[in-house]
């Protein structure tokens, strides 16, 4: 037993439960419910999923060692090796990885998305145990930087569902990282209460908490507890470029103008953004911009988050997670006592809620896969069926912002045609959110506001602002068409002639573009 | 002036501002931005919209004399009257009428849906009155039965959207409702406080209230009063028929196996219940059902609620506007002394709060227009561009509840099959409920309880449990054929033949039914 583990773990008991991650795996057995921590790829078990693996290859086990599998949102690199290996049969809420969108594409994986801050609630109504004899999760795996006096939790870099996995579960296992430096007062831990006792979250901006900075789980149910020294691994991060220098460029503007008009306070209202190379350019954006004395209130926080620390720009982050590179993880603890004073992560329920969300005004950003000309957005499935990650908290923040963004370049490349995939389409292949959610879709084209705005209105906005260049044509042509159409029909509120409605995603799949060359063509 | 006038107006500096509706014409100049007060066709102002209809009839200014138009949901038949002289401009977030829906998709008028929770909100972020020189509104007229000492205003049947509406009014019209009874303290209102310093709602029970009755508005605001002896004039509801019967039956059937299984109390969540014969079906079976001790927290209350409290089973309802018919009325007068106490009215920011609807963990329950294999429901357009009634409270409800249930008969007739409409589609025509959203979908042929599954497994409980028997093989060819073609491109997640997901609403606009013989037809 390592002198780190015994100063880590302050309650003696657990330390007569230590294991190797290779004797954990006698404990489980196929088709149980299992529970791990993390979100966004961190602070997710590692030695335990390895060793049942491990387990499972050596003795060829593939498909016969599978388990009904729950994460806050995304694991680490560990589940895409439960996937390769046919460990998974059904999968929520969300998920990042070729190997488990591959198991999900493939039918292998039964996977269901669900606004993250509504799945560990429904999980602790036994929505998602209700097949089981008894309704609890059969393991929570958890990941601890420390263990209190009481046996409480300390987690590393993300709460996510932590706090309602350990209430519902039948038993514990907790990998004790020790690699890492403890996270101890980093985080604020509220615990789940059903109706009809819940109260109101009292937080009433950023940097509010409650206190309480373990999670409480009974010593009774901890079954073992394991060593962990392998590090979180997350990619580097994808720098900005100039097509998402163009769209932050125009979001900045849009923000300008919102505080000269009176609508935002000059230091906004609290910011979320999601993750990848628009919501990086603008961190970068508003950390060499005007604004001053901004907070952020988010799910995920990135390793531009410490720049734009750094700028002196930012007062004070939340989230539930902290996803930092390696080198971004250094930076944290080098500069720990600055940091965890500005910083604070909670459970996904809170970081995620609507109650909290509506209250502060949040200013939500997020990138879909394609929104249609009267604003209704695909943020999960490629041509209506391929799940990418899942919803996320997309749907959690855009619903309940003052400000819903949807930033997203106007065109991709396809494999034969650089503007093959217009982001802007007639009518979205999968809608994830509704016209009824989104005030400005930006890309780098150009910014339409739509609030206010009747469809047809937000059609000409999108079209006109956002669609490429090569796109504007063609997208003005269906409407014009759908116009004349529904003139006929008197069904002029949101006109589309539904048989032409996909036909771009119809030339895409037929011809490697969604350039039609003619609206009349048949499929 | 009416003695009984002089005795509801307790602030007698308004009592100098008494005009006739005709005197009130010359206030309003072609163009300006109006708020109503009403909900739900009750407690909208009636004698100086209906003044205003005569002076354009009279003057023939159909067209010249135009109004951006706000309601907290849905006005009474007078604004039908606008709409059929084309005085409307803009309107939102909400509308029912045949008049008005006419003139919504002839392009008459500009129509945007929002949810009913978030309109009066975003009104005084200023974001529907940007492009105006001051961002107010020009004036706000509200039916009031009564003023207290201070001038504050007492609503009548709805409070809806007022108390935002007088807060971002430039001059506010009074008209006072004489010829029904005073509806002083039925009212619980909240006023608008916006973020940086929003405060989290304290409501933790149907029950609870803050004690401030009336609506305070700053009397050098009232430009004007009116005395109106109009009656809100709800039609008759829609009885209970053998089909409403049936799903009603479905519906309580499941809710009774969440009680065994514990997933719910005896008494359930508080209820929220929607408008029309299904609605009055489950208020009805559960009116002569086995639970007790019921609550409601919805946004609409209906006759059906009188019989409901007569019954013992329902201990007390809050919504934003009590929708009565005439005989309606008159008993809730009689029993004025018992309905008060159980019975409170409030802002529908506050019933349609996700904040308040999430932690009471309500049981929230809609009707779609139709609903697709994989549980995104459409509740505004019909076959995608014909728009009905609006978004209303759907997804307030929807999006947060503990159980989300949409119910609909399984077929509707068409104008040659009694069967030409299946409420069970591929692919949805319109999304505003997605599939992250719903828990339950519930017809006259059964119930398919969606939560946890993959949308391979929803789509197969929807078709099996709740299609109407003619359309079963219809939709599972569909199905089976969509999971061939997404085994190629694996893209099984939700399988998809985009060029033959609209076909049934094709084969409806072309043939009348949506039966398609053959999933090859072309369209």
């Amino acid at each position: 037993m390592s002198s780190i583990l015994k100063q880590r773990v302050r309650y003696a008991p657990y330390l007569k439960k230590l294991r190797t991650p290779e004797q954990c795996v006698e404990l489980f057995k196929d088709g149980q419910y299992l529970g791990w921590s993390g979100f966004t790829g961190v602070g997710a078990p590692k030695v335990i999923p390895t060793a049942l693996a491990d387990h499972v290859e050596k003795n060829k086990l593939q498909g016969k060692f599978q388990f009904h599998l729950f994460v806050g949102a995304s694991a680490g690199p560990e589940e895409g090796r439960w996937a390769e290996n046919n460990m998974i049969l059904t999968r929520a809420p969300h998920q990042v990885g070729k190997s488990i969108s591959r198991g999900i594409n493939e039918n292998r994986i039964q996977f269901f998305d669900k606004h993250l801050s509504m799945f560990p609630q429904d999980l602790t109504y036994g929505f998602y145990t209700k097949e089981k004899e008894n309704d609890l999760l059969d393991y929570t795996i958890i990941e601890a930087t420390a263990i209190t006096e009481d046996g409480s939790i300390i987690p590393g870099p993300a709460v996510g569902g932590s706090p309602e996995m350990l209430s519902v579960s039948d038993k514990v296992i907790i990998e004790v990282n020790t690699k890492t430096p403890s996270f101890e007062g980093i985080h604020d831990i509220d615990l789940p209460v059903n109706p009809p006792l819940r109260q109101p979250y009292p937080y009433t901006s950023v940097d509010q908490r409650n206190g309480r900075v373990a999670i409480p789980v009974d010593p009774s149910k901890v079954v073992a507890i394991v060593e962990s020294t392998e590090n979180d691994k997350v990619p580097p991060n994808t720098p900005s470029d100039a097509m998402s220098k163009a769209i932050a460029d125009n979001l900045l503007e849009f923000l300008e103008h919102e505080v000269k008009a009176g609508r935002l306070p000059e230091n906004l209202h609290p910011l979320q953004s999601g993750i990848g190379n628009v919501a990086n350019a603008i961190i970068e954006g508003l950390a060499g911009g005007n604004f001053k004395n901004l907070s952020v209130w988010t799910e995920v926080l990135q390793d531009s988050f410490l720049d734009f620390f750094e700028s002196g720009k930012l007062d004070f982050a939340t989230a539930t997670s902290i996803r930092l590179t390696e080198s971004g993880f250094e930076r944290l603890f080098e500069n720990w006592d600055t940091y965890s004073h500005k910083l604070c992560l909670r459970s996904q329920v809170v970081s995620n809620s609507p109650e909290i969300i509506r209250r502060l005004g949040v200013i939500a950003m997020n990138t879909p896969v394609e929104v249609d000309i009267y604003g209704h957005a695909n943020s999960t499935n490629v041509l209506g069926s391929r799940m990418l990650n899942g919803l996320g908290g997309s749907a959690d923040f855009l619903r309940n912002a003052k400000l819903s963004i949807m930033h997203t370049p106007a065109a991709r490349p396809s494999k034969t045609d650089p503007t093959g995939v217009s982001c802007i389409v007639p009518f979205a292949s999968h809608v994830d959110q509704t016209e009824h959610d989104l005030d400005v879709v930006v890309t780098d084209y150009g910014l339409a506001d739509l609030r206010g705005l009747a469809p047809k209105k937000r059609a000409q906005e999108i079209i006109k602002n956002c669609a490429h260049p090569d796109y504007v044509p063609i997208l003005q042509e269906y409407y014009d068409r759908a116009n004349f159409y529904c003139q006929k029909k008197k069904s002029l509120h949101e006109p589309h002639i539904l048989r032409d409605a996909l036909k771009m995603h119809l030339n895409f799949e037929d011809f490697g573009t969604m350039k039609i060359d003619n609206w009349d063509k048949k499929f």
